[in-house]
């Protein structure tokens, strides 16, 4: 192996001081073991419809050799027709984490770590304004929601703005984030992930439309399993011009591996990103697949329905092992295990080749989140902790 | 269809200062014309090889559901063994765009437009220094190279810092470039076309050290069309601990419509530009094509000695029109033509319906870049080449 010769600086002088000191975000574990049973990352248990499979199979051809539409096109129109906008009112992305990571960059001014010394602070701010100077460099969201929001906030030198959700991860009333003084009403960007992860808590369409109504910045509602839950909130980009509306293929569509997201919006909030990403962000058998899946959303809706069956079914078993269960309107549950702790469950049930998810994360320690895989799936999890649950009594 | 109710503020207003100034790049037309030869965007003319296609025909099944791989695994091993190194010096991207993207804001600072008034700019630069305060916002490369680095500096509030390569597009000499004072040795970034595009020259790897060896901060060798040229420079980022290689399956590999690239260099970089990337940033298809494409190398290697062969006669028959041609090392050459200008016989190749490039840019505007098709496409192109002459004749 050729070996790094070395430069009178160390490597890591090179890089910026701001990248020095990022944690990365830590994604669930995506093992290889033959016979896991997957339930840490919300993926769809059901594969993608035989015709959007098809169709995929079909366009592997000489055309990979050129470049796909810049601009998703097709794909775009397809949005239009489905959601009754226009394509100008959609930008496509690389998953909706590269379209949440463009809209940090778009709407959020970096923070200005190291000011001159002996400038006063006091330059850009007046005292006792209700309008703090860093509204402008902060990302908002609300504590515990996606996970990855702060390490988007860091990795562009913005100031990651967390609050806490009321109760049982309800979204606090205007009433109290005003009494709270922790809310910024006039944060650049604001990410509300609804329904939440990772507590599955859903959220109805008008308190979201309360909240959007006295924002005074963007605001970005990440809809990533909506397809689970009772409301959308896809009118809110059409009566705020402020607000943004962003949805996957990944969970919904069973389209992780191919990284296709979206944002819906304003023509002029939607055009500013489009200046700000890659040219060819998006690939084109990603393109072809999401295409596809919009030809065929039956076969998705009997997905979703199925889910929520099981997701009921996964509910009222645990609460028979005494387990408390939050109530869920996306493809996962949050739950509080009784006898050891939630870490050691989630040690154990790993022992029995299934993984679930647990987030060393402040008031999440007590709780795992469970994907709601398929029926069988649900079965051999419950069967497992039942066996658990016997051998800890017996011990 | 819905509208949008008006937000106080303008939309537009919501959007940074430096993203509303922000020019996209333009990427070459793909536009969808039956029995197109398209000469513009440097795609290869072979599709990808059948083992390949075959692999990601065989891949798309129920596993589009799942995560692709966060990092690339089988794909930065399968380069590590090609390249005699470690997975941990490579980093796989979204095409190589992304990495130089990410690259930009890995290791530039964005610069501080706007100081606040009354700070003597002098607070952090020392008279007479010989190294300028603005060094580490700088993204600096040779003109013309690939049109995107100054968008990429721009999009993140960076300085581009274009130098003039010397006659025919070859490197100034570190002589050239400390007389002329234009060079910044340290520029916190700066980014090599090698082969250059647009002009289609090559450069040795030894000139290509004698500039790493000059320069004080990150240097990227784009080596995009390397695998059409007499030598590459990959030992450089074992030599230099500041020197990154960039590929790309794109052009050489045919893979255009996947979007994968990759960078080497030492493991301390590679790690900082890991903790920027999105988590799941390049799609699973994509990164079976390219693992396939590993395992069958000599397809390709017949189709680089293809292109080269139809490289050569393109050229010897345009000079044999009277047109000059530059020696090129890539799939694309750069041309004079003679009578009309360039950018009439961009229109007048177009309604032959053959595409080819043409840049409004000062330097370039006498030239046309035309890439390699196959040998079909090539004779099609000088047939039509020779009508118009003769047209141009007549009257």
């Amino acid at each position: 192996m050729p070996k790094n010769v070395t430069h009178p600086k160390s490597p890591a002088a090179f890089v910026r001081p701001l990248v020095r000191g990022l944690h990365a975000y830590t994604p669930g574990e995506q093992p290889k073991i033959r016979g896991l049973i997957k339930l840490n990352t919300n993926e769809n248990p059901y594969p993608p419809s035989p015709k959007v499979l098809k169709c995929v199979r079909d366009a592997v051809d000489d055309r990979l050799r050129l470049y796909p539409d810049p601009t998703a096109e097709p794909l775009r129109w397809a949005l239009a027709t489905l959601h009754n906008c226009t394509p100008e009112n959609i930008i496509v992305g690389n998953g909706s984490d590269e379209l949440l990571a463009l809209a940090v960059r778009t709407f959020v001014e970096p923070a200005r770590e190291s000011l001159p010394e002996n400038l006063p602070s006091s330059t850009s701010q007046k005292k006792g304004s209700r309008q703090p100077r860093d509204s402008k460099n902060r990302v908002q969201f609300f504590a515990p929601s996606y996970s990855l929001y702060p390490v988007l906030a860091e990795s562009h030198g913005a100031l990651p703005h967390p609050v806490p959700l009321a109760d049982n991860f309800t979204i606090p009333t205007i009433a109290q984030l005003k009494r709270s003084g922790l809310w910024d009403f006039r944060a650049a960007l604001s990410l509300i992930t609804t329904p939440n992860a990772p507590s599955g808590r859903g959220y109805t369409t008008d308190e979201l439309n309360v909240l959007c109504n006295a924002q005074k910045g963007i605001t970005i509602l990440d809809e990533a399993y909506v397809d689970f839950a009772q409301e959308n909130a896809l009118e809110l980009p059409f009566r705020h011009s402020h607000v943004l509306v962003s949805r996957t293929f990944s969970k919904a569509y069973s389209l992780c591996f191919q990284r296709v997201g979206y944002f819906i919006a304003h023509p002029e909030l939607i055009s500013a990103l489009h200046r700000m990403r890659d040219s060819y962000n998006v690939n084109g058998l990603g393109q072809i697949a999401a295409v596809a899946t919009l030809a065929d959303l039956p076969y998705y809706r009997q997905n979703f329905s199925k889910i929520r069956g099981s997701r009921q079914r996964l509910s009222d078993a645990l609460t028979d092992f005494g387990w408390s269960v939050l109530p869920s309107e996306t493809n996962f549950i949050l739950t509080r295990p009784t006898g050891p702790t939630a870490r050691e469950w989630l040690e154990a049930l790993r022992s029995h080749r299934i993984l679930v998810r647990w987030f060393a994360t402040a008031g999440l320690e007590g709780f795992l989140r469970i994907t709601v895989g398929t029926d069988a799936e649900v079965d051999r999890l419950l069967k497992a902790i039942r066996t658990l649950i016997r051998t800890q009594k017996r011990h």
